[in-house]
């Protein structure tokens, strides 16, 4: 901390926090959120181009939709960006229908998923505090709305994963993001949280600090859990404890428990319940398999 | 009537139209709801707290929330009235939460139980009221869209129950409350329809008059029916004689039309169909029964 | 063609695309629209006529409920204006509940249901134009969204089957209007695409002599499909060398390929896959059948 200290932080974070995101930021969601479609059930590419294209438009940009929706605005009003439109559909026609699967087996090549796993972090971290900053325009004293709006930026699709899967015919109704939280919807949760403690300057930084921090945590988190291929979260502990002061819910969740590490590690290794990134990535493999 | 009109009628109906409703009122209707949604299937409480603190916060302002998105503002809109969202927040932890679930027996217990329910329907009664003022405000011809706001108003969370169900994991598409309208749904269409007729001038009644009358017979109605663990509905008889003429509908609906008393009893006694809400009282003894 | 422009097509073509649709175009759309509802499976009219005169307005009105909420106005902003209203309910009541069934019989004789289908076509055609013009001046560079409304402009209905199903009780996952998409969903998204083409300047024709043409393509194709039951479609030449060249899909959809005529011949025979309106045909044969 001397070291960055010397480096001048405040400046770093302010010039972090303010650092364009299109494109090669933006790149990196799209590639990283149509990656995360193509894994999922229902082969809907070839059969119905246009509901594969709108599930991806969905993947990329549910987040400005959802926000919008909730603070009343027009929710295709991001559609009328065409140039980020037209990146996210070269995106999708490129990891669905490049000859030889070329594209895919390059951004799904590890260490390159990583990278861009870690820029799709930045992205989602400017989001919620974009979301947090939006609703406090709208409503100055307005705390819940700004948890809301942050928390919908952050966790785009996911929440409306129902809706986004009957475009392909899939129906899950039995589960959905709310009832099973991964750890991205989570952390946009607590991130959504600190962004409006931060607004209403009950937190003793600065946005830009704050982003800078937010940024690291969810970027090195999401990095080792991808490379873990681990859905474990390092909330369990803390929200273990939480949860049965306040809910009187049974301390550590089962089976969970034996996997937490002590204290220090703050990462919490791979959970046996499969969710469905998990799926996915069992698919994917299967899928690398036939290819080969 | 002739007491009333001594007592100065419309002076008392003025005052009564224009008390406020926050906290007291307010207060009874979120623990009646939370009440409802306790009885729900899906024990999602301890399971998931965000899911089941977004299901009460639904059942409390769903109502405004429908009226928001019908009239394209935005849906979180109330979310800004931080002091009912907490003392919804409350009313749903106490009744989820509370140690040795006192606070649950203390409401539920009937007596309590009446009172309360009387008091939502002073609350609804003027969602309605206002659901209705307002789309006039906005459309000052627009007959049809005044009962449809004031209808959504006074149904709330009943009118979405299919997706506020789906937050639970549960899903009955074979019914919706608009296939199978519960009384409170079916009063509140009603009434909107009388408010309309009154806000186009066309029902010899000042609004206050209306609202009076309007929030007694829907708070008798509905204590009677609690008490009574009934789901009749006082409209069966007119009900069925006017789908019979316009929709020739079979008369009397089988077996419904013996118990159901002849013209001067307002009330129907207990249907032989089990609604939602009987499932739920069946429900609610048997938890009653557990927790003893 | 030499003889269109004797007769001085530019006037005749202006004169056509200012025509106003009320009331005889509209009751035409009205009529064809609650027919294909009666169609539909679940038999919801005599036992929740709520629901069911929902569903007609969804039929008659769901493009402009769509179209408002992508834009983010007021969705029920169309039921201000009472006459269309009106009218639609009593093409409602009419087809449901009209003695002997005889207004049923009239409009679904084919003569004159191919007369109405062309009108209907008529008033699709102007309300995709009216779509990408409304969305044109609200995001004046906004191509995709121009595309979007226009596309549901043109739809309507068939966009929100599975919502609007649910409304009576019925419930089909598995399918969906975009995975499995009909000729008038299609043709929409294609004049959509045309009349933004045309907005931005990109084709070299006025807007009413595209309104002229595609409103004769539509009406034409339309009638012959109707009048040969069949659900094919014009385009699926031209779809499946598209998609063959985009999307690496095998050449002619498999079976279907035997019966597309060669180049010249613009409508595709009777498809042997069953669809939606399909189905609605032998349900309405059968309906007939009883009901002689």
């Amino acid at each position: 901390m001397e070291v960055l200290g010397v480096l001048n932080l405040g400046d770093l974070a302010q010039t972090f926090s303010k650092m364009g995101m299109f494109p090669v930021f933006d790149l990196a969601y799209y590639i990283v959120s149509i990656l995360y479609l193509k894994y999922e059930p229902g082969e809907v590419a070839r059969r119905s181009p246009v509901a594969s294209w709108i599930c991806a438009m969905l993947y990329c940009f549910g987040s400005y939709i959802l926000a919008d929706i909730f603070l009343g605005s027009c929710p295709v009003d991001y559609f009328q960006y065409n140039s980020h439109i037209l990146l996210a559909s070269a995106v999708w026609y490129l990891i669905f229908f490049c000859p030889l699967n070329l594209f895919y087996k390059c951004v799904a090549f590890m260490p390159v998923k990583l990278v861009l796993v870690a820029l799709k972090e930045v992205v989602r971290t400017r989001k919620i505090a974009a979301g947090v900053h939006h609703a406090h325009h709208a409503y100055h004293h307005g705390w819940i709305i700004m948890v809301i709006v942050g928390y919908v930026k952050g966790s785009g699709v996911a929440l409306m994963s129902n809706f986004e899967q009957l475009l392909r015919g899939v129906w899950r109704p039995e589960t959905n993001e709310l009832l099973n939280m991964s750890f991205p919807t989570k952390a946009s949760l607590y991130g959504a949280i600190l962004f409006t403690l931060q607004e209403a300057h009950l937190l003793p930084v600065s946005k830009s600090t704050l982003i800078c921090l937010f940024t690291l945590f969810m970027a090195t988190t999401k990095v080792i859990l991808t490379a873990r291929h681990s859905h474990g979260s390092p909330f369990i502990l803390i929200e273990s404890w939480v949860c049965h002061l306040l809910f009187g819910s049974p301390l550590g969740g089962g089976e969970e428990e034996h996997h937490v590490a002590p204290a220090p590690a703050p990462i919490a290794p791979i959970s046996p319940v499969k969710t469905k990134e998990d799926l996915g990535e069992g698919t994917r493999k299967r899928k690398s398999k036939k290819a080969e």
